[in-house]
């Protein structure tokens, strides 16, 4: 009887601070981090500030989890070859930097990380996560020793994601294949170990 | 008499114009673009609301004005190379990235560009300013022929900058001269129509 009491006790735990991360990425996503206060998260969602703050002690304590829950989620592709896991991450980064709601909201966290430490936090370990399968595979092809020699894992993941970031947030024009298969084919040229020997691709 | 009394009026009609546009300058750098009200900029300046919206018509038109004046300004350079073109640019870029008020301000707006069209075409024309500099230096080295070959300006514009633009706003590591040295090293390589000739650099 008692474990009864504690499941169904757990279960409605567990659905009302699923209700309250999604509420909170909600308003992320339509209003920017400076829409997001525990008491509109509150008001939207129906749970009392007091439970909310039961779960997270802070308003940037929310932030994380509701980005952490719903942020990027990248598979980490094992191919083989540091040629098709590029070609993979950045088909699968390209495809979400189109769509996933995390794309439309990064830019609301790097703007409050300029003015706000804790935010800084957030973002600095929301960034840790994006980048994680690129220096997954980067250290995989530094193993197999593929990679152009003085490369580090840090400098193939910004080498990969910096121009999609580019194109996305700043010069916002449309992510398309043609331009997809084109970094590819720059970056495999630019971090393999075969780079600069003549070989044109 | 009259040219007298007009040249005053003027004089006092451009001082309380360049008093609000420090002002709201001054409000986005401390909160981000969600601080900027037309209300604010008032409030602040002792400017009133009539006279603010008689030079600019809307909140936006206000911002891009702001903007427009103490955003980036690149200066060009000539020196008759791409490569000392790209250093040139490169270094200037990473100072600015360091220090300049823009660095801290432009996530603002590009957050605000993801929801709001207007600020999306604010946006648009302050992008369009800070990458006309590397546009001109590309299109002077396409001229000379020092271009690898299906390089577009565009192309060569976003592979100078998008690397600064990832550390400064995506890592958050410090742009130190190490780093700019390398960026420089890089891109003259793979954007040089001697890239992959074999010579490393």
């Amino acid at each position: 009887m008692i474990d009864e009491t504690t499941g169904a006790v757990d279960k409605r735990v567990h659905r009302s601070k699923q209700l309250i991360l999604t509420t909170t990425y909600e308003l992320l996503s339509e209003a920017g981090i400076d829409g997001v206060s525990v008491d509109e998260v509150s008001r939207r969602s129906g749970v009392s500030k007091t439970t909310i703050y039961r779960h997270w002690p802070s308003r940037s304590a929310l932030l994380m989890a509701a980005c952490s829950q719903a942020g990027p989620q990248a598979e980490v592709p094992n191919t083989g070859s540091l040629k098709s896991d590029i070609g993979a991450l950045a088909v699968q980064l390209a495809d979400q930097l189109r769509s996933a709601r995390w794309a439309a909201i990064l830019p609301s966290i790097i703007d409050a990380a300029e003015r706000d430490p804790e935010l800084a936090q957030l973002h600095r370990s929301l960034h840790a996560g994006l980048m994680a399968p690129y220096i997954a595979i980067a250290e995989r092809a530094i193993r197999r020793k593929e990679l152009a020699p003085g490369l580090t894992p840090a400098d193939v993941a910004a080498a990969i994601v910096a121009p999609l970031f580019y194109r996305r947030w700043f010069s916002r024009e449309p992510i398309d294949d043609q331009f997809v298969k084109k970094i590819i084919r720059n970056l495999v040229g630019e971090l393999s170990r075969n780079a600069r020997t003549g070989k044109k691709t």
